[in-house]
């Protein structure tokens, strides 16, 4: 089998790990309940999957999709393995709805599994040219910045709903000036009737503008444009654009696969990606997938900045699993130039740094998002984004915080007001 | 609060439902994790979720998630309550994404929730005029199919891939001869290199056309048109439309809302949703969605025909679980042209009519969809089609199917062949 997408499945069930990972390969393919007389040897030579390895793992006493259905009622051993299936190029084409469909949707639905988390996928050189990945990725979100050997440091207007545009405005005028290279619409905001995307394009593009003829600095303000519609979508995409905006909030998981290719092959904008909604497909952790095996599709259908986390965040995602996270995203799929900014956030303020810096093998090559560790800076927004910076600093240098904010009073300031514990 | 969406979770926290209810509610409107200085009083009244009402459940010893996490990695007293947050239109507006962001994505991530349920929403008036609904339906697939008080009998081209063009249409021309009424690609079949989409219409529409001239009676074929970028699904729809084709699958969870909403627009076709990828959103009891509160963004955004299993079905879904999903699709949103043609399929074979028919109220307003319970019939196709329509004949006089088969012999070798057991 030359030309085959890879699926690693975790595997959990009542009975033989190895007859239910045969039985994903056949359903998957060409497989029914009863034998056809179409299904001849020559057919399935040509497009059934194969389970290419089986590693088992200690079996576990609970069954991931709980008590509740009658075959998992009782039992204190759910055998357990890591799959890996092989889906022959030549049956599922390069379209990533039908690897979707093919690969991962229809195993959801196997009867004989308690468990069941896709870990991983590799795809063959022939998805390569077929998806046109980061319009802008890492390099276009420095270069549209002007931020260099640094994380870019971004914010979130608050309250994340109610505000109507020219108080939006006033509070953007504040952070511009407070110096962040980034700030966004929170992901619920999109276009209500209280503050239309229109009506915020006009009230903030000029802030922005303003400020770069200012200074030279042109912030990048990221609209939410998202909506069910394509064509709302791409109108939403092109207000912002013809107002000088450069970059755009999408709600991958609930626009979907369809709404984020369309919107790529038109856009103009930075597309940065919150993912909410993608949690209840992660968090339990012998259900759904991993973030390795999601994001590809994401990824390879164009967004240049992903939302993950943080360390310390306000949610539910421990540290380790944000760390995977990162480093999945700094992975190559096929050229470093799929790779999309990591976006670090919720709870951040500048104390993590040094455990990000850390944890993700000494990279600042990311958005860090805080929204209340900058606006609720005692010294103001301003002094908040230096706070930042400063972490950062003392994070890249190797000089423990509190040492480095001995000299640096913003850092002080901050650390005194969110240190552990003082913010959540 | 006049014009509201209310939502209906169930949740499941080691701490206090209550607590967490108002948390979901705050978190999902104004909140954040430090008090902010736009956050007034008159913004919170304008855009605030409030929690409408809480009903306490039994608690369980089990968290949802499991006991991967730390905060439930012990303790055996995880509480529930069901909880109505009512979310302003003014705040979420009508767009299905926003609210799906809004009302679901963002909840999924709240740490204190050791599980989440989103059991029901209803939708305020506003909604109404805001999505096209259905085009066809119940009506439009009776017209268009000619079939009146019975179910449509259909069926699936089997094996699911593998098959080249010329293949499908051999085995489309005997099952169209055996007297379905609707006939479509498994949903793994979209369009792959060995039976491009386009091949597979040319070879297979001339089959339909052809019977329909012979005998009157035009069998639906619906096509795999399913792809990742709404362009191409378009392409694919008029490819189906021009050579005279009125029915297309359509897997919504892979192309997402925004591929269905840009096809449900233009499109010409009965569009027949295959929920695959929607198991995992489900399956777990405690997490999740019931079908009731994830159906309607699809029958809003125009889906025809919602594939939802059936009786004694091969995949992991309870009876129970089918009914309520039946029922789900029963319902009107704003008027009974927004309810889909109910599709009951998997391991189908007429044995399960009279059960269907007593657990879904009496209701022949359906696609009955079988697969090798149709082509692997002892007589072949045709003698099962006729051994499905005598089940449902049974099923709707009251009359025990044993019974029913002395004087219908198609009937009685599907049972000899297929009854309980036999098929598995």
């Amino acid at each position: 089998m030359q030309d085959a997408i890879i699926v690693t499945y975790r595997i959990e069930t009542p009975g033989d790990p190895e007859r239910v990972a045969a039985k994903i390969a056949s359903d998957q393919s060409t497989g029914t309940f009863v034998a056809l007389p179409g299904e001849t040897e020559e057919v399935k030579a040509r497009v059934a999957a194969r389970v290419i390895a089986l590693r088992p793992l200690e079996p576990v006493a609970e069954p991931g999709f709980g008590r509740d259905h009658p075959a998992f009622a009782t039992g204190s051993r759910f055998n357990r393995a890591e799959a890996d299936i092989a889906f022959p190029v030549e049956a599922v084409g390069t379209d990533l709805a039908a690897l979707m469909t093919i690969a991962i949707g229809g195993v959801w639905s196997i009867r004989e599994l308690s468990g069941i988390r896709v870990l991983g996928i590799r795809l063959p050189a022939s998805f390569a040219g077929a998806y046109p990945g980061p319009q802008f990725g890492i390099a276009g979100s420095r270069r549209l910045t002007g931020v260099e050997g640094r994380p870019l440091v971004g914010t979130i207007v608050k309250p994340a709903l109610g505000l109507r545009p020219h108080e939006t405005a006033a509070m953007v005028k504040e952070l511009v000036e407070a110096g962040v290279d980034f700030i966004k619409d929170d992901e619920k905001l999109m276009s209500p009737a209280y503050s239309s995307l229109e009506d915020r394009v006009k009230a903030i593009m000029p802030v922005i503008l303003d400020h770069e003829q200012k200074t030279g600095k042109k912030v990048m303000y990221a609209f939410g444009i998202s909506a069910a519609d394509p064509d709302t979508m791409m109108r939403n995409h092109d207000i912002v654009a013809e107002a000088g905006g450069n970059a755009a909030v999408i709600n991958i998981a609930s626009v979907g696969l369809g709404g984020l290719t369309f919107l790529r092959k038109r856009s103009k904008l930075v597309l940065h990606a919150h993912r909410n909604g993608w949690d209840i497909l992660t968090r339990h952790a012998a259900l759904g997938f991993d973030f390795a095996a999601w994001e590809p599709f994401w990824r390879l259908s164009g967004i240049d900045q992903f939302q993950i986390n943080g360390i310390r965040v306000k949610y539910w995602e421990p540290d380790e699993s944000f760390v995977r996270s990162f480093k999945a995203l700094q992975q190559p799929i096929f050229s470093p130039d799929d790779r999309p900014l990591p976006v670090v956030g919720s709870g951040q303020w500048g104390g993590q740094a040094p455990d990000t810096y850390a944890a993700t093998g000494g990279s600042t090559d990311l958005l860090y998002l805080c929204g209340g560790g900058v606006v609720s800076h005692p010294g103001g927004p301003a002094a908040g984004v230096r706070a930042v910076r400063q972490a950062w600093e003392a994070a890249v240098a190797g000089i423990d915080l509190g040492i480095y904010a001995t000299d640096h009073p913003d850092l002080a300031r901050a650390i005194e007001k969110f240190a552990d514990g003082k913010h959540a």
